[in-house]
C-alpha cells in the first residue's frame, strides 16, 4: 500500500493558482527553474508542514512542469507524499548517507537532478536568505554554466495577498488563540507556577475549538513581573503573585497559518501606569484600524497609531506590526512609518502593539486583521481590555 | 530599578570555563574576535534562551575581554540582561528602526562596534552556517581590512563534552520526557483525537516533575497509523482507532538542554511485523549501548547496532543517532559507521533508532545517554517496550 494522501487543507486548484503566480514572477525575472527553500514558502506551494527543514530540502518549480518536485531526506519523503498535493512520484527522498556527510549533502542531489534534466544551464532562481553561504557557493561552483539568481522575496510577495480559503484558516486559528487566552483567564492565579499556566494555555491552544485543533505550537511567550519588560521569554520558573502583571503573546495555528494575539493580565488592580499605557494603546489600536483601507499605505496605519499615542504623551519605538501568514512573520510589509506598501484586500497583518518601554515595564496588546474592501476585519473576538484576575 | 538577574542555570565559573575553552580555540586559529550567531552557542556561552534569533543578533567574544558583549534588538535587551550572566552594560540593544530596514540591519551595529573598538583590522571569526550569504558578504565589504574566517564548529566541538552541571540538567529534562511518555499511556485511547492527546502530553512535558518544569517545548512528533512511516509530523486531525500504532518522539527541556525520547505505542496487540522489528531494535539498542566506552569511536556503536539488526534480517538506513545537548542535535558527531569521533566521558548522544522502513511502516525507540568512565548511562527510566493500550 502506498502512503495515502492526508485530507488536504486546500483544493488542488488553489495550489495551482499559487504556482501560476510564482511562474509568472519567474517569467518576469527570466528564471527557468526555481529552488524554494524557505519552509513557509514550501508550505504555501505544496501543503507540507512536516518539520524537516533542519536538513537540506528544496521544492523545484520549473516553467515546463505543472507540479513542482520536492527533494527531502529519505525518512521525510513519506510525510511529503502524505501532505503535499503533488503526485507521490514527485517526492524524491535523497539517501540517508548524505546526512552529516562532510563531502556531499542533499543539495548535491538537487544539483545532480538539474544537470540530468537540462536545467543546469539556464537562469536558476534560489532563495539566498534561507540557505547558507556555503550552499549558495556550491550551486555557483557545481552549476558553472547557470546564472544563479536570488529570487529574493518573490514567493513571499505573492503570499502577501491571501485567498478567501486562507482567510478562513486564519479565522479558525484566531478562534484557537481566543480559546488559549480564555484559558489563561482561568489559570492565572497568585501562587500558580508560570510553567503550569503555560501548560494549560498551550493545551487549550492545541485542542482549539469547533473540532479544528491547532496543528502546531508556535511562538508562545509569557512574560510576567518582574519580567514585563521582556518580549520573547517562553516562561520562567517563577510563580505569579498578587500584583503581578502578565504579558501573553501566542498564536493559534491551522495548517501552518497563524493568527497571533497579545493581551495583558493583572492580578489585582492595574497600576496607574499600566492603566494609562493601556488606554493610550487601545486608542492607538483603534486609530490604526480606522486607517486601514485598500489604497492606504502601511505607513499610514503606523502614523495613525503613533499620533494617537503622542497625543497621550507616549510613544512606541518598535514597528506597529507586520504581514503575517504561514509561520508567523512575512518579510514583506511592516506597519511602520516609511513603509510605502499599498494595502490591498485580503492582506493580513499582526497589528503588534507590544511596547517594552523601559527595563521595568512593558505592555502588550495586538490584533490580527485582514484588509477588507472598505477597512479592516479583526479575527479575535476578545475584548481589548486588561484582564484583571 | 534595573532589570534583575534571573536565577542562573549555571554559576559564573561555569560560563567562564566555557569561554576560556573557546578563547583557547580562537588562539589556536589566530582569531582575535569571534561573532557567535548560532542560537545554541549563544545559550552555551551566556545562558540566554529568549527567542530573538529571527532578527540579527551576535555574541562578541574578544580575547581581550573576560565577558562577551551581546548585540540584540532593543526590545530583546531586557531579556538578555535578565538571563545572561554578563554585566547588564554588556548587552547592547540596537535601534528598532533597523528591523525591516532594507539599508541597514543589526549586523551593521556590530560592524560599527568592531570599527569603534579597534577590532575591524584583525582576524575576525564568524559562524558562516548560521548567517546568510548576504551577511557574510556585508562583513567582508564593510571590514575590508579584516580577515573574515569561518569558525566552523569551533564552539560546537567544545559543547560536545558536558560538565557534570550540564549532565544534571539533562537528567532533569529526561525525567520530564518520561513524564510526557507516561501521560501518553493514559491518554492514547481509541476514539481520542491525536491533537487532544498531543495537548495532554505536551502539558505534562511542560509541567515536568520534581518542581523542575520544562523551560520550552521542543520537537514534538506524534506519527500514528496510517502515518507510522512518517518521522516529523506534529500530529494530524485524525482519531486513534483499535489497531492503531503510534510513534512518539519528543524531549524534555531544561534551560535549553534537551533529553530526547522515542517510544512506540499499539492500541491492541502489536502486529507480528511490529513485534519482530521491536525485538530486533531492542537487541540492537542494547548492543549499541554495550559498545559505548571511552576510546571507542562513534562508528563502533553504529556497527554494533547494525550487526544485531542484520542478524535478525533487518536494517536501518538512517544513522543511529547524533550528539545532543542544547536545542537538540549538535552538528559534530554521528552514531554512524564511518564516523571516527572518539568517545569521551560526558559526551551525550541521542541513540535514535527510529526506522522508517517503507511507506507502510515505521517504528521508533530511542535513548539519550552519556558516555561514562566505563560505558553508557541512559537518562530515561522507562522500559524498552511497545506500550500496549
Amino acid at each position: 500500500m502506498a502512503m495515502p494522501k492526508a485530507p488536504q487543507a486546500f483544493p488542488r486548484t488553489e495550489y495551482l493558482r499559487r504556482l501560476t503566480a510564482v511562474k509568472g514572477e519567474m517569467e518576469r525575472s527570466e528564471i527557468d527553474v526555481l529552488m524554494v527553500t524557505s519552509p513557509a514558502n514550501i508550505t504555501y506551494l505544496s501543503g507540507y508542514t512536516s518539520k524537516s527543514a533542519y536538513v537540506p530540502q528544496g521544492l523545484i518549480v520549473s516553467l515546463k512542469q505543472e507540479e513542482p518536485t520536492f527533494f527531502t531526506r529519505r525518512m521525510d519523503a513519506p510525510a511529503a507524499m502524505h501532505q503535499m498535493f503533488i503526485d507521490n512520484n514527485r517526492v524524491i527522498g535523497y539517501p540517508e548517507d548524505l546526512i552529516a556527510n562532510p563531502d556531499r549533502d542533499g543539495f548535491d542531489t538537487i544539483i545532480d537532478f538539474m544537470h540530468d534534466n537540462g536545467l543546469a544551464g539556464g537562469r536558476v532562481g534560489i532563495e539566498i536568505k534561507s540557505i547558507s553561504a556555503q550552499t549558495t557557493e556550491k550551486f555557483k561552483v557545481r552549476m558553472a554554466n547557470a546564472m544563479i539568481i536570488d529570487f529574493v522575496n518573490g514567493v513571499h510577495q505573492i503570499r502577501g495577498i491571501k485567498s478567501d480559503l486562507e482567510i478562513a484558516l486564519m479565522r479558525e486559528a484566531a478562534a484557537n488563540a481566543d480559546a488559549g487566552m480564555t484559558r489563561a483567564k482561568e489559570v492565572i492565579r497568585p501562587g500558580v507556577k508560570e510553567a503550569d499556566a503555560a501548560a494549560e494555555i498551550i493545551a487549550a491552544l492545541i485542542r482549539g475549538v469547533d473540532e479544528k485543533p491547532s496543528t502546531d505550537v508556535s511562538g508562545f511567550f509569557l512574560c510576567a513581573s518582574p519580567r514585563s519588560a521582556t518580549a520573547h521569554i517562553r516562561w520562567s520558573e517563577d510563580f505569579f503573585r498578587q500584583g503581578s502583571q502578565i504579558n501573553l503573546e501566542f498564536g493559534g495555528v491551522r495548517h501552518g497559518y497563524i493568527s497571533a494575539l497579545m493581551r495583558t493580565f493583572s492580578i489585582g488592580k492595574p497600576s496607574d501606569r499600566l492603566r494609562r499605557v493601556h488606554d493610550a494603546e487601545v486608542a492607538g489600536l483603534e486609530a490604526a484600524l480606522n486607517a486601514v483601507k485598500p489604497g492606504a499605505i502601511c505607513g499610514d496605519v503606523a502614523a495613525a497609531f503613533n499620533a494617537a499615542m503622542k497625543k497621550r504623551g507616549l510613544e512606541k519605538e518598535s514597528r506597529c506590526g507586520y504581514a503575517i501568514g504561514i509561520d508567523w512573520t512575512e518579510p514583506t510589509a511592516s506597519l511602520k512609518e516609511g513603509d510605502r506598501t499599498v494595502l490591498k484586500p485580503n492582506m493580513t497583518f499582526h497589528l503588534m502593539l507590544g511596547n517594552w518601554i523601559d527595563e521595568d515595564f512593558g505592555y502588550v496588546i495586538s490584533e490580527t486583521f485582514r484588509v477588507t474592501e472598505v477597512g479592516a476585519e479583526t479575527f479575535s473576538k476578545l475584548p481589548r481590555i486588561i484582564f484583571e484576575i
